[in-house]
This record gives structure tokens, C-alpha cells and sequence, in this order.
């Protein structure tokens, strides 16, 4: 009897699912630093610099302080009622814990919740959401999730039920989608975002490709939208909401909007503004729009990537659709409860007043404002480059710099069966221990070639990675100018 | 253009999917609590009592101090090096954060992990496990996930492309498997445990069945194994076991071996077998079988439910195949790293000569001894009541009793078209507050009834749930009775 376990084998759908974030030069990069490890001085390099994922502690950022403190008296309450636990934690996040302990019933960190998420907790994230946007929140409309991620999967799961099913998914995306449509054995329905106008999103062109995929007898569910954007940076003018808003009701479309780089705008001029928000001061209620916002502690100025913590609100559901939601949620037991405590917190930090505000304030404003610091020097270093053009980082955590590639580095690729933008990133990374993740694992329009570099690494560490970039850059050009 | 979300449009899979363990009687309790927080009194009792799941914190069960201590470190690390932790920390506890910390990139407790988990933890839980069997273990076998649920749907992803694709799951069973199944379109191929021979499990059982599914064109991937049982509480002779290994072996099958009741064994004359030291006792090593062991936080002593933490330990796939299983983990990132620590403690706890070894053995010990009191105490309650059998809890958290239900009972929950177990489930709890689960939810010979109840409530609410379930159980005979 044949092992029944070959590539041949397994699902199909596995095999077709591909998530550039962690592939193939991620791979080479980990062999790489574990050859520096064992060989120090063998490589061009004397550390790997992964820029190809928005994980901000993995390059040295902090944690917040208070947030931190908080989550350690809840995994310990033991200690909360000790005289030592004065000296070591801040007076207000001793209030909070016990604050957060009385709303978990038997004060039972260590018990599964409510499938959904512990009531109490949801009342916070409510109670934020409604600061945020001005308009009410449910806190039965939240699940809890372990990050962001899980909730994406739980909406797919949903509503696809074959490939007659499709989702408009902007082009680039992040690769959670393709990936999670492709393992739900849907249809991805690309729309193209307009590098021209710094990523517009344009609804004519969500009417054009909604009208192709319906003539091609796709039955389309729902439209995802990334803002501010991954991989793209942009965010969206509140006027151009509005029109999104309006299309999906329109064409009676789900709205998934992806708002999970909420609070990383980087310019003046830009502001987030929720698609719930935008909806509800269209004066567009439940029985108007179905629209699912994501969340997650990852992202933000705290970038708590592994407590994996995050929420969807889920609005305008029928009750029964609602309950299907709720049985999925439950399969999986619940989300865990740090994660939980977490998202509570990032929706209701310290306030004006309280003992831990200044430093809050303090360690929020310096990662935002170095964020932005470093967006500026990474992008005007990418323009600066022969045949590189680079959008602005409205937001978000990366950068998408365009490389028009000399003829013979794409034949040469293309010789060796490679994408000639996963070439130059495996060269760029071979020669500098800089990760950064081909264009084509994002999707962009055919012809045309990216990357994406995360603008994480810490502001002392720019200067070097500049140097090495353009350097790289130049003798790259100069090995494959025509 | 109608709203495109209803139930007949979205995924029919979602729709078939159940999960009894979070069903209908759950919702009814959560209600009913609701009603007693509203109106104090207004029910025949004044508080509902849990017996629907494996959650031993919601019920009182206390954390292990050593466990919490060392996660609350690695979650505020900043206080690691302060006079006053030395005060609320044992000296044991402040050291093992520190050796975990070293074992995180940059320290970083906030950052995305490796997709299979933090290397050096899962060092330690290798070792862990080559403790336990007496077999190597190898860290690079061992993906890290949220509790042992993703885990399995990992596994049921890879493993089913359509409803062709089968897996052997044992009846009665955990409704995770036939959940999940559902959920990835395959389909459940039922092996009865014998409920005469303490729900044995018979290899001519397994023999019959494979053979009728694939005389119905289903191709049989996986037999997946619960032990110690859930909900049946049996814990299986090692004899059985090579017997269970020596099937797959012949007949190609993955052994699924859902193990996270290992440390939950309650009688001396039986002892828990990982099937990966059975089969390597047997000679058996990678080129022989394909064997995927499931491990939880969840469960054990320490029942830290909601701390979503667990592993699977994959053996004998191809490397094509584990590349594919690395892609389905990368997905989501990783697991929370909280999660991955307390993994890594369970499976290296305190030792002779360490701070807090005697407390820790105190308070583990003081749990399972309590647990096999509680699990004796219902057992022979249960054994008392007028046409109830029970089975004897060898492991798990479980009780299965079966229940003969008089034959009007039986008509008057058809006639109501519920099954008469659920009849019987919503009765008590409405009677009692006590929350069981129906043994429909979790499969049957059909024609038996039965219910799994916990042994999980503490030891002083005991004797007030055995004497509620006889007088509810007698007043429904009498009533009943033909």
C-alpha cells in the first residue's frame, strides 16, 4: 500500500495558495543568517536586515510601556495586591488590571471566553470605536481574533463556496488574500490600482472589472479594500470612501475593509478616516451596507505582532448569516485572552490625567514620528536610484518602489525560469542581508516590476542600509545596462 | 441589486458544519445566566454550572504559580533586572524568563516569531518529549499553533481536496474532527468505539470500515485517534495501540493522534503511550509512517484554556509535503508567542532541586487527585440513577453516560422534533442549571442516548450537582415513565 501523502495528493488548493510575505527569499535569507551564524565573516554582510514584513519589535522597536505592564499583572494577578507591585508597575495600570480582571467572569485569564470574545473587553473596543468615529458600536457586532489574519480566513470560509464565488481584491495586495481566496478555492477578481495617482482606487475601474467577472458568470461577494494600503502606502481621501461606500451598496457588494494600519499616517494632509464612519455619515445603516472592519494589535506605533490580538466588527448581517459567523468563531473555542486584553487596550490607552499618559504619549509620538523620519529617507534614497520611481508612505509600513529593469537582467531571469523582480531581490539580498519581497508576490500590472521594503529598521540603521542599496543598485545596473 | 449575503448564498459547507460543544444548550445558558444577573431568584436555581467543556479556570481551578510567573516576566521583561521582582518572583521563575528571553531574536516577545514557532522553544519542547518517550525528538517536526484546533484544521486542509477524501474518526468523537471536516468539503468515515468493552477500540472495526468507504470510492487518508478519549475517557493498552500503528502502517493511512489528554490519566492500572513512542518501540521511524501528534495547553493539570497554546509533532512526510504544511502555517504568521512559552514550560516544568518545585508538584498533584476524586464521585452517581450506565473516567475530563430514555420521553421530543437527547439536555438545565452536552453532538450507535459531562466543577459544588442531577433525573422518570 502506497504512503497516500504526496504532493500529488493532498489538496489541490494547498498547492495553488502562495504567500510571498514568508516564501522563497525569506527561505534563503534565514540560510543565510544561520550561515553567519555558523561562518561569522563569510557572507558580504554581517547581519540580515528583514525588511520584508511589517514586524517592528523583530528590529528593536519597544514595546509600549504601559500596555506591557498590564498584560504581566493579568498573567500574574497574584501579585497584584503585593506592596513590591507598587514599586515595579505604574498606579494606573494596576487600576486597569484589576479594572480588566473584574469584567472576566471569575477573573479567569486562564479560562477560554466567549467565543466571540470577552464581553467586557468588547465593551472597551466598542466604547473606542465610538471615540474614533463618533458613531455607536455594538460590542456583540466584535469578534475577537488572534490577529487580524484568522478574521480574514473566517470571512472567506463564509462566503466562498466555490470558484463560481469571487472577491475584487486590489492589485497589489497584501497576500493574505490571494493566499486565503486560493485556499477557500474561490476567485480573486482583481481590480488595478493607479500608480500614477500615488495608488489611486478608482471606482470606474471597480465597475469595469465587476461587470467582466459577472459576464464571465463569477457571482462577486464582496470588495476588499486595504487602506491605508499594503503594499502601497496610500491613504484614501474620505471623498473616494464615499464613492467606494456607494458602489457596494449599489452592486449589494460586502465591504472588507483592512484598517489595520489605522493608526500609521504619516502626513499631514492625510487623515484615516473608518469606512464605518464614512458609511454611517452617509447616514447608511445596517440595513444598507454589509461591511466587516479589521483590526490588529500588530500594527500601529505598538506593533505587538506576536500577541496576536485583533478584532472584525461585523455590521449589517441578517441574524441568521450572524450565526453562521458566530459557529465559526466558536470551532476554534476562542481567540487568546492576552491578545483579547491587548486589543482592549490599544482601542482605550492611557488618558490625559492618568499616572502612565506622559510616557505613553512619549513612546507613541517617538515611533510615529521616526516612522515618518524614516519613510522620507528610504523613499527619496529609492528615487534617487537609476530607473527606481517610488510612491509616497502616506501610511501603513512599506514602501513599493517601481524598478525599470535593464532588458538583459529580465532575460536573464527569465533564462533561469525566475520573475526578473524576484532576481534582482534574491541578488539585492545575496549582496546586502537586505529581505525585501518581489513585486510579483503582491501582483502588479504585467510588464512592470516592484519591491516591497518595509520602513521598520531602526532610524540608526538607515544610513547603512541607504549605502548598501544604492550600491548594490548601481553595480546591478551597471552588470545588466543594455 | 439584492443584498448577496443570505444563507442560501453563502458557503454550503459553513452551513453543514456543527459544533455542539458551543451549540444550542450553551446559548440557552448564556441566556439564562443573563436572566439570573437581570432577576436574582427568578430560576429554580441561582447559578449555571458549566459541565459543557474542558475549561478548568472558568470553574476555579487556579493557575500553576511557576507557569504565570514566568509569562508574566517574558511579557514586561523591563522589571526582570528590578530589586523588588526578587520579592514577587521565585528565583526560578526570574531565570527561566531569562533563558527563554535568550532564546527570542533581539529578545523581542512582541515580534512575529518563525512560522513553526521560536526555535529555542521548541528546542526545549523536543527535549520535553524525548523525556517523556525515550525517542529522539526533532524541534524542526514541531509547529507551534493556538491551541490544538488550528492545528487539526491544518491537517484536515492539506489532507482533503473533496468529499472523495476521507478520514476514520472514531464515534462518539470530539466535534472538532467532523467540524472541520465539514468545513474542507471531505468526508467523516465513523468507526464505532464499543461502549460494552469500556469504548474500546477495535482493529476489525477499523478494517470493516475502511473497507466500506472504499467500496463507496472514498479514499481513506487518515484514521484519526483521541487518546485518552474525549468524550469517552478511555485510555488505550499499549497493545492496542501497536495494533492501531501496524493498520496504518499496512493500510496507508496518516495516524492523526489527538493527544492532549496525556497528563490527564486518573487510575493506576493504565498509563498514557504517545503513538510515536509505540511506533518506534515497534521500529518504525519516518519511512514507515506518516504520524501527526496533537498537543494543548488547554488541558493536562494546568488548563490553560485561554491561553491558546499547543503543537503538533509531524513525522514521516515527504519534504515536498512539510514544505506545503510550513506554507499553511505561514499563512497566519505564527502562533501567539505567550501561547508558544507556556508550550515550552508544559512541557519542561520545574525540576527536583528548583525554587518552585514543590510548590508546583503540590499544586499539580493537588489538581489530578482532585480531578480523579471528582471523576469517581460522578461516575458512581451517575451509575446509581434509574437506566443510566456510565462509563469509568480512565483520562480526559470526561464522563459519557448513557442514558435509556423511556419511551414516551422519546416521543414527546420526536413529536417536538428535537432528539431526545437534547430533550433531555435542555430539560436538566433548565431544571438544574447543569450544562451538558447531548451525545448526538458527538455521534452514537443511533437508538443509544447519552450526555458528556465534565468532571471539572470544584470539589465543594460536587455533592450540590450530584444531588440536583438525581432529583431532576428521578422527577423526569417519573414523569416519563410509560
Amino acid at each position: 500500500m502506497p504512503n497516500p501523502v504526496s504532493v500529488q495528493s493532498i489538496n489541490p488548493k494547498v498547492l495553488k495558495c502562495e504567500y510571498a510575505v514568508r516564501g522563497e527569499i525569506v527561505i534563503l535569507a534565514q540560510r543565510l543568517q544561520e550561515e553567519l551564524k555558523a561562518k561569522p565573516g563569510s557572507l558580504p554582510f554581517d547581519e540580515i536586515l528583514y525588511c520584508n514584513i511589517g514586524n517592528p519589535q523583530s528590529l528593536g522597536q519597544l514595546p509600549i510601556t504601559f500596555f506591557r505592564e498590564v498584560l504581566a499583572l493579568c498573567d500574574h494577578p497574584a501579585i497584584l495586591d503585593k506592596a513590591e507591585a507598587q514599586g515595579l508597575f505604574s498606579a494606573d495600570s494596576i487600576k486597569r488590571a484589576w479594572q480588566i480582571l473584574d469584567q472576566i467572569p471569575g477573573r479567569a485569564t486562564g479560562a477560554y471566553s466567549h467565543s466571540q470574545g470577552i464581553k467586557g473587553l468588547r465593551d472597551t473596543i466598542a466604547a473606542g470605536i465610538e471615540a474614533r468615529d463618533g458613531f455607536p458600536a455594538n460590542p456583540n457586532d466584535l469578534f475577537l481574533t488572534d490577529g487580524a489574519s484568522p478574521a480574514v480566513h473566517m470571512m472567506m470560509q463564509l462566503l466562498i463556496g466555490s470558484e463560481k464565488d469571487g472577491l475584487l481584491c486590489p492589485i497589489p495586495q497584501y497576500p493574505l488574500y490571494s493566499a486565503s481566496i486560493a485556499l477557500h478555492g474561490g476567485s480573486l477578481v482583481p481590480y488595478y490600482l493607479d500608480e500614477e495617482t500615488g495608488w489611486g482606487l478608482e471606482v470606474s475601474e471597480l465597475k469595469k472589472q465587476l461587470k467582466e467577472a459577472r459576464s464571465k458568470g463569477i457571482t462577486v461577494k464582496a470588495l476588499v479594500v486595504i487602506n491605508p494600503g499594503n503594499p502601497t502606502g496610500q491613504v484614501l481621501a474620505e471623498e473616494n470612501q464615499r464613492a467606494i461606500v456607494e458602489f457596494c451598496k449599489q452592486e449589494g457588494l460586502v465591504l472588507l475593509a483592512d484598517e489595520v494600519y489605522q493608526e500609521n499616517v504619516y502626513v499631514p494632509e492625510k487623515k484615516f478616516h473608518s469606512f464605518k464612519k464614512v458609511a454611517r455619515s452617509m447616514g447608511y445603516g445596517d440595513n444598507d451596507l454589509c461591511l466587516v472592519s479589521f483590526q490588529s494589535v500588530s500594527k500601529g506605533y505598538h506593533g505587538e505582532c506576536g500577541k496576536r490580538g485583533g478584532y472584525m466588527e461585523v455590521t449589517g448581517f441578517s441574524p441568521e448569516v450572524r450565526e453562521q459567523i458566530y459557529k465559526l468563531a466558536s470551532v476554534n473555542l476562542c481567540s487568546n485572552i492576552s491578545g483579547q486584553i491587548l486589543a482592549s487596550l490599544v482601542m482605550s490607552p492611557p488618558k490625559v490625567g492618568d499616572e502612565s499618559y506622559e510616557s505613553y504619549s512619549a513612546e507613541k509620538d517617538g515611533i510615529l514620528k521616526s516612522l515618518a523620519r524614516r519613510a522620507k529617507t528610504l523613499e527619496d534614497a529609492f528615487k534617487s536610484l537609476e530607473g527606481i520611481t517610488c510612491n509616497k508612505a502616506e501610511g501603513a509600513m512599506y514602501l513599493f518602489p517601481r524598478i525599470k529593469l535593464p532588458e538583459k537582467a529580465i532575460k536573464t531571469a527569465e533564462a533561469a525560469k525566475t520573475a526578473p523582480d524576484l532576481f534582482y531581490c534574491r541578488r539585492l539580498l545575496n549582496a546586502t542581508g537586505v529581505v525585501v519581497v518581489p513585486g510579483s508576490g503582491f501582483g502588479q500590472v504585467p510588464g512592470t516590476w516592484h519591491f516591497r521594503c518595509t520602513i521598520l529598521p531602526q532610524e540608526d540603521k538607515i544610513p547603512a542600509i541607504v549605502s548598501r542599496l544604492t550600491a548594490f543598485h548601481k553595480s546591478f545596473m551597471d552588470e545588466y545596462r543594455n
